[in-house]
């Protein structure tokens, strides 16, 4: 960790170290009134998914604000989540080996926890753990809806396995997981509504071979920032994770939207400053991919649509010029992320900005909870 | 962070749990004692970079081993190791700011200290905090051999620099920074040596052009793992800061070689595990792009090459396999990063293996120190 912190509550903007990740509150706010109102008198929940942010403080506000409670992908998130006091957690993954099942146990005591299977050794082991334990666990079967990644395929293999889940006591067969990643930054409206629009039809499927086996399906769960709507509308998904939402990104900024979507702001930003400006076409920046991942594509300075964040090396980035006028060296620049999720896991805080004055520093207190 | 560490001294590796960061003790010993002997009887000296790993014990085994110092890229990472016991760090970087100029000098009050520089406000700004903190400091003028990102053009302007620099006490103009990163993974060993044989022309040039001013150029210092030997022969380059040579990772081994080449072993892993095995040809494992940086693209599976990496999302990792049988459900694999610096970034410990038994943990001490 870096022996300092970044800022302190009560400092200007301008006394910010950097790099520095800093979160807009106003916009962050305006975001999650914006995700609770387009939920608002409908039977369809958002349990958010805190992969994106890690950070407690934020999923407390979410649930605060109506979410069911969060989602994370891995079981040590989770833990970093519960001991927070967050009380219902899904792991949307496959949960593998010993260890981690003894965890993921251990939580199951004092959180209501679910749980994804693809494969029926996932079951035994899942079953025979839940029993070691005594705990019960809500366990869906993950169904790939198209985005080629885990989960059974749709129809008749979801019906086995869910068969097998409700007939494995004390697991409790909970639902579906569907979820489309690669639909969440096709770039057009049209082609993300056919790519939701196909999953719901594989998701229909699932669910009536489910209950041809008179198995309830009681929650269907999905959906990301760039296409929730569709599945908030298509009368088989009531739960609901997208996560970036309350961030936003470059990648997410870059989709093309139509009537009826729902759009959010950046909320989220890379401080940066000029420590290098010798030659009139090109300025160095202290941030780098060690500052704002690249896993996605490059960053974008906010606000300066002239400048080009042109290249990234550890801790350097290279912006292009218009001219030596553009940028002095000392200059300080806010850096939109390639990806949020990523992002933040490179960085101990949040520095939370109303207006120009720090409010508060949030830890980010799931960063590298890989396990 | 990770609330549970992914194992402890004494286990065996079929134990650590995943996904992982592993040292391969042995061939990270190799590594250290192969670069000692390259440098063996000449007037050339080691400076690692240590921005690779960010691990004190590393540094203390490097110097152990003859390196005079090390190099950081950030003062809060140098702050990391002075307080370990390392007594000669160069900042290989322009350092802008009030606070980051504080901290250098307080550093320097402990140990020798070394930073860059390629426009004059920052001689003007070193030398005043140096004064004002009663500090001397070794200060190089960077020179832009090829990289195009930093530093002063070759020559006169390097020149104009120094004379600054040597007519600022309390600053001590100390020499050349001349690193040519592009030129570390062009692909053929002939590529590499002419990247190089210009830079070092460059380099040349500008010590002339200082030595003219009746200025002494003690220290020629740069180079990385992909061409350190040439810059060792060149006749002008005294201190060598390659850093990767202890891990090495998958665009280092991209790179071929040829007669006279020095070349190191793969020491460093990701343990990942098999989680989803839903169809024949992909098996999905829990190493994703929080766990092996993609920045340089995708990692390889370690003496798999029928297995492929073939796509990274935050925490899955999807590989493509021949059959059915080539890979199950909760195999263990290894992966080679691809870029091991941010990848190492991404983990608060190295565990640390001797054949298949864990030897230590180290402690990543200065992950995250950005600013």
């Amino acid at each position: 960790m870096s022996p300092w912190k970044a800022a302190e509550p009560g400092d200007r903007l301008e006394a910010v170290d950097t790099p520095a990740l800093v979160l807009d509150l106003d916009a962050f706010e305006r975001n999650l009134q914006r995700m609770a109102d387009s939920l608002k008198g409908r039977q369809v929940r958002l349990r958010p998914h805190a992969k994106c942010h890690k950070t407690p403080e934020i999923a407390l506000r979410q649930i605060a604000l109506g979410a069911v409670g969060i989602c994370c992908q891995k079981v040590s998130e989770a833990a970093v989540f519960v001991a927070a006091g967050v009380g219902d957690v899904l792991v949307t993954n496959q949960v593998m080996g010993a260890t981690k099942l003894r965890r993921l146990m251990e939580l199951a005591r004092r959180a209501r926890m679910g749980v994804l299977v693809d494969h029926p050794l996932q079951v035994q082991a899942l079953a025979a753990a839940a029993r070691a334990h005594s705990v019960t666990l809500d366990v869906y079967v993950e169904v790939d809806v198209g985005a080629q990644r885990c989960g059974v395929a749709p129809g008749a293999e979801a019906a086995q396995l869910a068969r097998q889940v409700a007939a494995s006591p004390p697991l409790r067969f909970a639902g579906l997981q569907c979820y489309h990643g690669p639909a969440q930054h096709l770039r057009t409206p049209q082609e993300r509504a056919l790519a939701i629009g196909n999953a719901v039809e594989q998701v229909r499927l699932s669910r009536e071979a489910i209950e041809g086996c008179a198995i309830a399906v009681e929650r269907i769960t999905g959906a990301g920032t760039g296409t929730f709507w569709h599945e908030r509308d298509s009368g088989v998904y009531n739960e609901l994770q997208a996560g970036s939402y309350v961030f936003m990104d470059r990648d997410y900024g870059d989709n093309q939207h139509g009537d009826g979507d729902i759009v959010f702001e950046h909320a989220l930003f890379v401080r940066t400053t000029v420590m290098s400006r010798s030659t009139a076409e090109r300025a160095v920046v202290d941030a780098g991919l060690k500052a704002s991942s690249v896993d996605s594509g490059l960053p974008t300075v906010w606000k300066r649509p002239e400048l080009r964040y042109a290249k990234a090396a550890d801790e350097h980035g290279v912006i292009m010029t218009p001219d030596a006028a553009a940028l002095s060296l000392g200059d300080a620049l806010l850096l939109v992320p390639g990806h949020c999720d990523p992002t933040v896991n490179l960085y101990d805080e949040l520095v939370c900005l109303r207006g120009d004055r720090v409010e508060a520093l949030w830890p980010i207190a799931a960063r590298g909870a890989l396990l």
